[in-house]
């Protein structure tokens, strides 16, 4: 079964501690400004030693934050020397004002850093609706400052939480001809605690050299495979965000179509889905983690669909929950999902174990049962429709109300 | 303001218990078939007294029970003597055995009462995909039909009943001419607890004569202003059926386009709805009932969606559990509701309280909060971008997870 794919760094409680590894060129800090009311870190600066590639993907909310109507504008130009970002206040829905404060806020670092305006972008995540303080952060600009350190991504995670309950980071390096190339990333956000809202932040940082245009696409493809297949991504937020930034200070030029592009991708790929994984184990109160695929589906787009319905269904999480291997609720899910859809032909396993051939009761309800006693779950359906497949992660529903769903057959 | 909706039968503690009306020409019965493993009443039945016009809306999940498929083929004629129903299995996912279950389960009373085939619906309500025990069903007839009575929705509205908190009836008289019109209804289903799978289950009966075709269009109307406009229609389940059954006893018949009709179709939208608010009311947990209406949108539809998105907003749902006025996790779900939508142009109001104007904060909040300590809040949303409007219906969330989130603000 190919489903543990935490791989090297997001597997377990081993990661539940702030990152230590460096991405060669980049400096990091991060601070407490005194948004957030706990007097956590809230604050966080990532810089690149020299001007970076750099590539962006913004949330597809109608209303967007200030930070990041300026980033869209900022990540035009493909050249970057960094990040500031602020949590503990969004910065959303505050009209021409909050404007002025992300600009306020990016031109702060560029002086004191000595910057060309635009040299830097923003993001902030937290509370929506109320002024961000700019006073706070441009009194902390300068401690911010003075705490960049080539080890500093671990302050730095820290400063981007918000209700996570756990920092993220993730790192790969690849072989490139003789030479290394590092890729690391960090991020934040919560599963299931906010479904709609839980704004997703999350930061790659690589040494490769790699244009602009180019860094773009793999930021995409990084992105559709891991952010946007976890249930919280049905719901964007004002916020969401993902940037990359490559400096290039490797020495290693990767270029579209070639061996290293495609480790290169892979890696990528790998440290984001780590990333995602890692959002949908912080899931509040969540005892499972749920891999749903879907496969023999008429088309890509209707096994993503017949997914993401089963996986947004809290019938289904609460079954998981009570560990009843409930396929009813499944297959009632994928009928609701609106995709070409035979019931007679569908079979569903949980961990390997066939619940379900061909619309049917395969009566190993009690040997599900036993096999879905584990941590991490595999839902396989097979539509037996087509060649569409999709695979998203999402967690059980461990909520008072639902032990009332979960005792509902028992 | 227009939120006080729940008319003569739906508006309070008074009821929640049995009704206690009868509507001409229908006698009903509940008795307990020992499908409910918990002992309840789990059978009824509702009869005319002589072949009644009738219509009827089915779930349109592509995975449909057998007895809904069984109904879709019933209705066709317009006519009916009346439904039997079980409640503690749903006999859905269950294959051509559930068939001829659903089958059997009409044949055995149109036996008892020397009925024609075809003359009797079935609805079933429970667990999916676990075979329904025909012999159960079979051996609790005799009672069923000698405990029918003129009174006895009581017993039937118990017995259709699963995770219902408590009954749900309502009942309308109308005056048309010298004559009186009755129409009585039963419902069961419960709000949020199983928001993707809470089989509703409804049945409207009346003594007006109309024939079958107008009685479609009747109840098409009324389901889409309640049954279709509270949260748990998004996801419908296998089973969902409204019916409606006229007799004709009162004498009185009912014609398109006459203020009969008009009279008709506002008594049968008020029972409708009553019965959707308190399915909405029978919400786990809920401790808030929360009506959502926009205006000004470019389109009904849209209007539509984005007070559905609002109102599936856990983050939304779970700030007015909270008691917080947070109009920013409202205007941040508009925004991802795929709607027409100037961020700067959108009001907001909390119990005529105007939190939000042109997309600004008023600085209300401290009064608007005290305006929402109340169990109803009516949210008003002016997007003032057209002419649409929509309004529904829904409850927040009060479950463990969400106090950590009601918190975040505070």
């Amino acid at each position: 079964m190919d489903f543990k794919r935490d791989g090297g760094n997001g597997s377990g409680p081993a990661d539940y501690k702030l990152p230590e590894f460096s991405v060669p060129g980049f400096k990091a800090s991060g601070v407490v400004a005194g948004i957030k009311k706990n007097g956590r870190k809230d604050l966080a600066l990532i810089l690149s030693d020299v001007p970076a590639s750099a590539a962006a993907l913004f949330t597809t909310n109608k209303v967007k934050a200030a930070p990041v109507l300026l980033g869209i504008e900022r990540i035009k130009k493909g050249v970057s020397r960094g990040v500031v970002v602020n949590s503990g206040n969004a910065n959303a829905c505050t009209g021409k004002d909050g404007m002025k404060v992300a600009l306020a806020m990016t031109s702060a670092v560029e002086r004191a850093l000595d910057l060309k305006k635009g040299d830097i972008l923003v993001s902030s995540t937290g509370v929506i609706g109320v002024p961000l303080p700019c006073e706070k952060v441009e009194a902390a600009i300068p401690s911010l400052i003075e705490g960049l350190s080539y080890n500093g991504l671990g302050p730095a995670t820290e400063a981007i939480m918000t209700t996570d309950a756990f920092p993220k980071s993730a790192v790969r390096e690849i072989k490139i001809g003789p030479k290394t190339v590092t890729i690391g990333g960090i991020a934040k956000g919560a599963g299931m605690i906010c479904p709609n809202m839980a704004t997703l932040l999350s930061y790659f940082l690589t040494d490769a050299k790699i244009k602009a245009p180019l860094l773009k696409k793999a930021l995409k493809i990084a992105v559709d495979a891991s952010f946007n297949s976890i249930l919280v991504d049905n719901d964007t937020s004002t916020n969401d965000t993902s940037m990359i930034f490559a400096n290039g200070v490797s020495g290693v030029e990767i270029k579209d179509g070639t061996p290293g592009y495609r480790a290169f991708l892979k890696a990528l790929s790998e440290v984001s889905i780590s990333l995602a994984q890692m959002i949908v184990r912080d899931g509040e109160g969540a005892t499972r983690f749920l891999e749903i695929s879907v496969k023999g589906a008429a088309s890509d787009k209707d096994a993503k669909k017949g997914a993401r319905t089963v996986a947004e269904s809290q019938l289904v999480k609460t079954a998981f929950f009570g560990g009843d291997p409930n396929w009813g609720r499944i297959l009632a899910a994928l009928g609701r999902a609106g995709i070409a859809l035979k019931e007679e032909k569908v079979s569903i396993a949980f961990n390997g174990i066939e619940v379900v051939r061909n619309g049917l009761d395969t009566n190993r309800e009690t040997e599900a049962a036993d096999a879905i006693k584990t941590r991490d779950v595999a839902v396989e359906i097979n539509l037996k429709s087509g060649k569409g497949s999709a695979r998203l992660w999402t967690t059980d529903l461990s909520y008072e109300y639902v032990k009332i769903n979960s005792a509902y057959r028992t």
